[in-house]
């Protein structure tokens, strides 16, 4: 399964590409920062980024698209530019019939660290380490974006266009879980727990 | 000068196209709400608008496009669908080489009614008197299109393309408002002081 995460933004845009097996294991497709200068009006800066966005959905032909979903935050300008690129990168997926699946900041943390309140390194740390990289790819957007095709990817149980799993396992997911090593489930397992307390913190927000 | 006005939405998009005269003569082109259904997910949603925007452009070959500028509301969910669709309907427009113009509501109601803070129900009876429609053109999306339309055709002074005029009348505008009505004239001065006022108290707000 290949998947292409975004971490949406207007100034700098997260693109990772990453191939998941069905025993978890990721691997590095390709990743990049796409940008647009601060000189140009909205309108500009949205197309540089989608041109940069339909550019590596052509060239990687990903089997679905996962996004961070965005919540609001203090600055009203970040948030609107972040919700523009992210309704942007929606309708090229689904002008492509990609399936689009968002994932919060916190689930993305809970499926690669284990924990929903790990901080941007510790994210970065595992990304590198889960995909086998010599270094923590810069800067924090390349990252958060190969977090999330990866919490895509492990979330689904690597089925392209799957709903997201419901916290308890299903029956797929635990013959999915018999086949993996004693650190995998370990993984499962704590990534699973994550999500469950996550899941339950959120609904009481 | 042809102008598409948007009101833009997830679930209903307003969309308005008027033509305006040099004199400031406004005429109704077109006027239609775009909407999408909430059991669709926002992917197709936003597919779903995107293809109606595409359609109204291609039919009426606007030579500007106007869209009201989102702020912060305290419905969280309203305000992504909402800068989602204005970014879509900017990328659709940049990718046509067609301007874009952001208005704030209270722009639009000063440049129609005179006064920043005219309720719906006002905006949309100017919006029938200024077009000469028998009825006010409903649901209220389909009105502020159209409102949006005519403001940004009277504040560039109906040059496509045009940069916002500032609040002090350049002296196009002036050797503009030789040729007015002295109705048109006194709606000129309204809609100048109201513009005035309102940039005056967004400075501090």
């Amino acid at each position: 399964m290949r998947v292409l995460g975004i971490d949406p933004g207007l100034t700098r845009c997260g693109v990772g590409v990453v191939d998941v097996a069905p025993d978890r294991t990721a691997t590095l497709v390709d990743v990049v920062v796409l940008r647009s200068p601060a000189e140009l009006a909205t309108p500009g800066r949205l197309a540089r980024i989608a041109d940069g966005l339909e550019a590596i959905v052509e060239e990687h032909r990903p089997n679905a698209v996962a996004l961070e979903r965005v919540f609001a935050r203090s600055d009203v300008s970040t948030i609107m530019g972040t919700a523009q690129i992210s309704g942007v990168a929606m309708l090229i997926a689904e002008r492509r019939a990609l399936p689009v699946a968002l994932h919060t900041p916190s689930e993305v943390k809970a499926a690669i660290t284990g924990y929903g309140r790990a901080d941007k390194k510790q994210v970065g740390a595992m990304v590198a380490r889960i995909l086998g990289l010599e270094a923590v790819p810069k800067p924090a957007d390349a990252a958060d974006a190969l977090a999330l095709a990866i919490c895509h990817a492990w979330r689904t149980g690597g089925v392209a266009g799957a709903a997201i799993a419901d916290a308890a396992a299903s029956p797929r997911e635990r013959a999915a879980a018999a086949s993996l090593t004693p650190a995998q489930r370990a993984w499962l397992a704590a990534e699973r727990a994550a999500t469950v307390s996550g899941a339950a913190r959120r609904v009481k927000e």
